[in-house]
């Protein structure tokens, strides 16, 4: 890396437009970031880590896209709680192999999103790496009090729900690692790849499935088969998932028909919504026409904490065997 | 590693008891932390990383002291803006080197500063590392609106102070570095190492600090010089310190006399603070016995943003040449 000096990078990732000016008191250039939070709410935090080689490899994402997903599944998991995402703090650590060119890259795919969201950069850490890039992002948001749409918020009788087509980020991968991400690809799977290099967080469906009654929310980042067992088990609830009502793109059929469905719920790093609301909220929804882009995929039940799958006539236990870093 | 599950893990490190339970909603085990902003308090946060064979290596530090300063300097960090400090989240990237007893050990050594600092963990991610460990800790504040000690604070006629002893942590380095942490030290050694382990966050004082009309604050991460140029430049003033006052211990004089003010200038690590107050406030505290262990070093004078250093009969100027990730 050519960089001198890590003041003088700092000063070139600092954001020359501010989107909270009014509350945001610090932000990057001092001890730690500083604001005031909106009255009557709630502050949402999470933090995810990013490892070159690990999530992601200079074949599989250009320092753009790198940038561009670190902050994106971060703001996922602000939308998982029914958030509005506001600040982010970035760490990064950095191997002399990355050049000034490839970091400045980086910020700039945040950036990118950052300001689609009206997210600002308030602060962070620049530190030197022995080997791999390693990012992490921290982003802080806000929701009305006591309106945090949580895993344990399933009740017997419920809809599951998700907000898009599951897998496609999977299959991209997938085609990555086969061809690299400068290889030629026909306009499907120019979709896949995309969808996994970009990943879109839903923020406004969380926004707006906040101000339901009652509503249990999980972002699909270690695959439909994970998350839903984890809504299960927060809720202490059975769910039951239906096979032909899992919503596949028509790229990702047309390109695997064969593994689609394998992909949706093994995949992983999708970053759609899966949820739970009541019947009666799922039929208002529908007949007032704010159902927005939910797809019913299955039914609560009571009973064991378990997730089943509905495959053509047979029903089988779904394990939680998704994304989990350690059994990579 | 033998860690089979990232899900059991998690579980093994879960705190098991909460320090703001009225305003803690959501904790470990979502898809982000949730909590309920103290009424007319400003939200302070902050990140940093530490990156093995960077800023630590298993001849410096225990796993256990990894975790204590990987709190402790964003503890420290939340001091120097006059916070008190409530939650924090770690995201650690764990090569396969590690055991899983050793991971635990970092989590308990975060835990006892957390639990004397009254500090809950609240969230974080876990993943795998290809080489070095990384650890990266956010943390969460509060403070009186409008109470937050900038470095942008400072003005002429202020009085220059630390909060403490100034270049121990840097003689400890040197010392761990020479004989390795499993070496036979005298009780000076000791004393030095421990500082460099064991960096003590200087809340309590930056918490009296935030009550007073006007300071400026800086933690002393990157030595007095680094971090007395950033007061300087921040405020656009000149400040002269003078090294005669410069408070350095006992232990560090009896070890290395001649090198003493040097660490104390440029080593790093102390995480005591810097800052200014006016000459009135000062004497105030002083007279009415509030002065707890602030120790006069200098003073500010208008003129171009830059440190001077009394020396002797020599007035020399002082680079900001402390701790540069990038230039080590």
């Amino acid at each position: 890396m050519s960089i001198q000096d890590e003041f003088s990078f700092i000063n070139q990732i600092k954001p020359t437009t501010v989107h909270h000016e009014k509350t945001l008191i610090t932000g990057i250039g001092d001890d730690a970031a500083v604001y005031i939070p909106s009255p009557n709410q709630s502050q949402i935090i999470c933090t995810d880590t990013l490892v070159e080689e690990i999530h992601f490899t200079s074949q599989t994402m250009s320092p753009f896209q790198i940038g561009y997903k670190a902050l994106a599944v971060n703001i996922s998991d602000i939308a998982a709680m029914g958030g509005n995402p506001l600040y982010y703090l970035v760490s990064i650590a950095i191997p002399s192999s990355w050049s000034e060119q490839d970091l400045i890259e980086i910020y700039a795919g945040m950036s990118e999103l950052a300001n689609s969201h009206r997210v600002d950069l308030i602060g962070g850490d620049t530190v030197s790496s022995k080997d791999s890039l390693m990012i992490t992002v921290t982003v802080i948001g806000e929701t009305e009090e006591g309106r945090q749409l949580l895993r344990s918020h399933a009740k017997s009788g419920d809809v599951v729900f998700v907000t898009g087509t599951i897998g496609d980020s999977s299959a991209g991968l997938e085609l990555l690692l086969s061809k690299g991400r400068h290889g030629t690809f026909n306009s499907n799977e120019d979709f896949l790849i995309k969808r996994h290099q970009y990943p879109n967080p839903q923020v406004k469906i969380g926004r707006f499935l906040s101000k339901l009654k009652r509503v249990s929310l999980n972002d699909i980042s270690d695959g439909l088969a994970s998350e839903s067992n984890e809504l299960a088990e927060a809720s202490q609830v059975t769910i039951t998932l239906n096979a032909n009502l899992i919503p596949l793109s028509k790229e990702l059929v047309s390109c695997d028909s064969e593994g689609a469905i394998e992909k949706a719920l093994f995949g992983g790093e999708d970053f759609e919504l899966v949820g739970t609301m009541s019947m009666d909220e799922w039929e208002s929804i529908q007949q007032d026409g704010r159902l927005q882009n939910l797809i019913k995929i299955g039914t609560v039940s009571s009973g064991k904490p378990e997730v089943l799958l509905q495959l053509e006539n047979e029903l089988i236990t779904l394990e939680k065997k998704g994304y989990n870093h350690f059994k990579k």
